[in-house]
């Protein structure tokens, strides 16, 4: 069985690419909707625009974003959530919700702990 | 408000802690009960000491993770969650387990796309 304790298992790869610096961002942003590249790159403060398309890259092989391209000149390109990635998303939402509520006492935590020091 | 979303909000930080390379797996272990650090590196594969040690003092200083030690010769380490940790574990073991339930589908979507190409 796929066991993300272990170190060479898909599992393991699976978790690297949504725990990446950016990835929850990512999945959690397109819950809104389906995304323009540039939308979704403004939608998230201090995201390059190489850092997102490598995320998007990533995620579209693992099946959790689908790419779509319109024919228009200039091309548009709009990213959504597959219903894999829209299950992943519900679940990395309610990891963003928490430390959103949590915040407070995570920072009244770091501010005893440097006092104490 | 403090939104995870914003570059330099706290919430960020705590995001982008929990989302670092081993944050999920260090939380997810200690669900388990307390842990001695060298339990705790074995129970994780292909983390070295050096990454579980800056990762546990991240956690200590958010108040996720309560660090005891045993005044025995030589002293005994325990590492195990606060309250605090507790509840965000709780949520990042659905993200693990979802992930492990849904390997197959990630694993055959990226075969789909590798042939596509």
């Amino acid at each position: 069985m796929s066991d993300a304790f272990t170190a060479d298992c898909p599992a393991r790869t699976v978790l690297n690419h949504v725990s990446s610096r950016w990835g929850v961002l990512i999945l959690a942003s397109l819950q809104e909707g389906p995304m323009r590249f540039y939308v979704l790159r403004d939608r998230i403060g201090g995201i390059s625009e190489k850092m997102l398309s490598q995320n998007l890259r990533v995620f579209v092989r693992d099946g959790l974003i689908a790419r779509e391209v319109e024919a228009t000149v200039p091309p548009q390109v709009t990213y959504s959530l597959t219903p894999l990635g829209r299950e992943l998303a519900t679940t990395l939402g309610g990891l963003v919700e928490w430390i959103t509520h949590r915040i407070g006492d995570i920072v009244a935590a770091r501010e005893r702990h440097d006092e104490e020091r």
